[in-house]
């Protein structure tokens, strides 16, 4: 106990000299007001949190609420609920904040008066672009996947995912079709919804795949059925996912037979589905259904079973892009170039706009409005992108998601030698975006709520897990609280 | 001549002594600066927009820019170019702009420390929204058409919709299953996209209608084959939507009877489909389509038909929504009551956000996480539709919306007389929704060309028609600018 209290005054004498001559990190330099540690006084939610939640469910479906969030008290990696209640935020809004909140360079490049002007005068962008819209689609493409070179913008990740699924569709009926004409068959079917002018074209997702919830992503989506039931979908194939064994350097000879049989289930369901597929997509970790890992491998085979059969690969970098992998894209790791990238790369959560990257020139539709809504884009939020972009490649963060994320790897396996109680830690070597499991999905519900009351947010991940979606301003003294935290809540549910 | 001048000089005195007592009218007082004409002096887009447009065009599609626009220049009513053309725009970005360009009001909202801290702390309003989101929530209640007392919050007018079908079939399905729980067999067959657990249920919509591009959207769309060609749709029955004779009041008997035939035709797909329709989703006015209207009687007719057979009623006012109808929502012309009235309404465009509204609680799931998705619709938005809700009812704006649409009436009807060049003037009653037809849609094309290089921005609707969608703060000055281009447009055409 000595020895730790010791050290402890050393580190903050060492961190307060660092900070007075300049050394502070970036999320000192960032947040200095950011609090040091979490502050909890009351259940969570507590007394005003509650009326909030009973005021707000009368006008608006709050049964998914966990607590009300003081979002201008909120500061840095720390959230501050209703009652005043101050938490480390591992979770980050569903993975989707990306630099803490009220970070000051958001905060300018929300005042811009370009940010304002396209609030108040939110533009058809496509029949009246701004005259400044170039510049803030190039600001995206600057820190885009390598090989992109446009981009087509839209709303959300499931938004997102559907305008490339339109994209495969148009590319894949053109390119059979090559110069002809529409037929008039075409023409006149299509508007009964029925082929030959409807195509019945399928895109493939994998099993526990999430993918949005709109009824085509949807369709794709496969993690829990309270998602899908009673909702029509589309008699889209889903290939299995490989379920690897971690970690995943010990067990290298069961996971690479593993994605071989899901890659030969992959090539027979594009060679006998019921219609031709137009696109696979696919998630670099897939992380609703379970934070579920597959080797650099299997997606370099994925690659080569598409591009053999004509059918174009989707990455749905919704969750995992935008640095907390420990790169700006997480399918960088798996060391595609050339011919061999995706074609189309989709993003959303942390850029906090969304769209589709592509490369291909032929992705684009020859004709104008196939690709076409009112907006195409929202260029408010798009100026909020730039500045995360700039500021996530300015300050290497993917890099320093990486070394945070090495520490917490490492401290999660030692609690799990030293606990047992939790299991299949994975993400090695993924930044932050780490998992573990808990026994049970009891137990797991238990444990979140543990670690809320003890001050620390995080979020479940498919039937049993955690999952961490820290910003990438959490640095290693957060990762520090974090580790402290999952012991006590670990003892905790001993008791 | 000298007539006219003289009593464009009594009247322009008239107006300056107005302005100086404070007898200003709204947009006077709004826009103190905004233009009083059209000026063009280049081709449009000109030298400086089209060398924008090549350089957007690397980045972006642009195959449908019509002109780059300078929004921090435009002003009030008017819509200034990248080379400095101000035009009278009476089509406000596809009819999405409700209250002029750089509206001081939405300014200050856009300013407000609430949406800057919704634009940088974005929200996951779903599990954790902000202590402010049940105020923003209720504000947009407040001016909610009659009976409804919940918003579902969403991003676009397709998403709004396919979020409102998504409460439909979820509503349906739990209205056949009563207290009874998921069988294995739902739960096991839905994440194979097939039944029993993914529901075979159908959106009825209408012949010619438009309801948004997203693939379940799309599928309810009939307006033109280039929106739906080669995208997979589902299998949903399309009702004939009535092809009125226009004026309205003068072709009474045969109205009827075309609306009696298209009413039978609706109840006879309810009841023979071969899957069972969830939902009716119909526009007030059929907007992209070619402004088609129906009386009031048959929407009357619609709402019984849906309800005799346990159908809901959706009425999309993504585009006559917001007062430009001369009513704050267009079924509001219908009369409906009580029981009567809509399940759904969905907004988007002019209220510069989306969602759907309901009455019944009933159409809230009963279980969490069946509506639901990362964001939970945008507050940084849903400030500025607070704003625009409130402006546009202190000031009465759609009753002001519909003395402007008499006027213009008059003068169009006065015109088609007149010249004899344009036909079908309709939209009698309904505010500035006005719409008219051209000869052929090559004349249409060529009528659009002609009055933007008079400086007035007109947007075309169905295969030949010409629609006006001005913002609600476009006044009787700026109607008779518009009346007097389309006489010159209609000349020039002539040669």
């Amino acid at each position: 106990m000595i020895r730790n209290a010791t050290k402890t005054t050393v580190l903050r004498a060492l961190r307060t000299r660092a900070v007075s001559r300049g050394y502070a990190s970036l999320a000192e330099k960032t947040f200095p007001n950011e609090p040091t540690a979490p502050a909890v006084a009351t259940a969570i939610p507590g007394p005003t949190g509650k009326e909030k939640i009973a005021a707000l469910n009368k006008v608006f479906d709050s049964a998914a609420t966990t607590f009300m969030v003081d979002y201008e008290k909120s500061n840095g990696n720390y959230i501050v609920d209703a009652d005043g209640n101050t938490l480390l935020d591992c979770y980050a809004q569903i993975a989707s904040i990306p630099l803490g909140y009220n970070n000051p360079t958001l905060i300018e490049a929300a005042k811009d008066s370009k940010t304002i002007s396209a609030l108040v005068n939110r533009p058809a962008s496509g029949n009246f672009p701004s005259t400044n819209y170039a510049e803030q689609i190039s600001g995206l493409l600057k820190y885009a996947p390598k090989g992109m070179t446009e981009v087509w913008p839209g709303l959300s990740g499931s938004d997102a995912n559907e305008l490339a699924f339109k994209a495969a569709f148009i590319y894949q009926a053109a390119k059979k079709r090559g110069n002809a004409d529409f037929t008039p068959e075409e023409l006149e079917s299509c508007m009964r919804n029925e082929a030959p002018g409807s195509k019945p074209f399928a895109i493939m997702s994998f099993e526990t795949a999430f993918h949005g919830r709109l009824m085509a992503s949807l369709s794709c989506t496969r993690s829990k059925p309270i998602h899908k039931l009673d909702i029509p979908a589309f008699h889209w194939p889903k290939a299995p996912f490989p379920q690897l064994k971690y970690p995943l350097d010990q067990n290298v000879e069961y996971n690479t037979a593993e994605e071989k049989r899901c890659l030969e289930e992959v090539e027979k369901l594009i060679k006998g589905w019921e219609s031709p597929v137009a696109a696979v997509i696919v998630e670099p970790i897939q992380s609703e259904g379970g934070d579920n890992h597959a080797s650099p491998n299997f997606f370099k085979g994925l690659r080569d079973v598409t591009k053999k059969h004509g059918v174009l690969l989707i990455v749905d970098e919704v969750q995992t892009g935008v640095g907390a992998t420990g790169k700006m894209w997480a399918h960088e790791h798996w060391g595609l170039d050339g011919d061999g990238l995706p074609d189309l790369v989709t993003f959303s959560k942390k850029a906090q706009s969304a769209g589709y990257f592509f490369r291909d020139p032929a992705i684009r539709p020859t004709l104008a409005y196939r690709q076409f809504n009112t907006w195409c884009g929202d260029p408010a939020h798009i100026m909020i992108t730039n500045a995360i972009f700039r500021e996530v490649a300015e300050n290497n963060l993917p890099a320093k998601a990486q070394e945070v994320g090495d520490y917490l790897y490492k401290g999660l396996t030692a609690i799990q030698s030293e606990t047992g109680k939790i299991s299949r830690v994975r993400g090695k070597g993924q930044g932050t975006f780490i998992a573990f499991d808990l026994a049970s999905g009891a137990q797991r519900d238990q444990f979140v709520v543990n670690m809320r009351s003890l001050g620390v947010l995080v979020g479940g991940t498919g039937a049993q897990g955690i999952r961490l979606r820290p910003g990438l301003l959490f640095e290693e003294k957060h990762a520090k609280i974090f580790l402290d935290t999952v012991k006590k809540a670990l003892e905790q549910s001993k008791a």
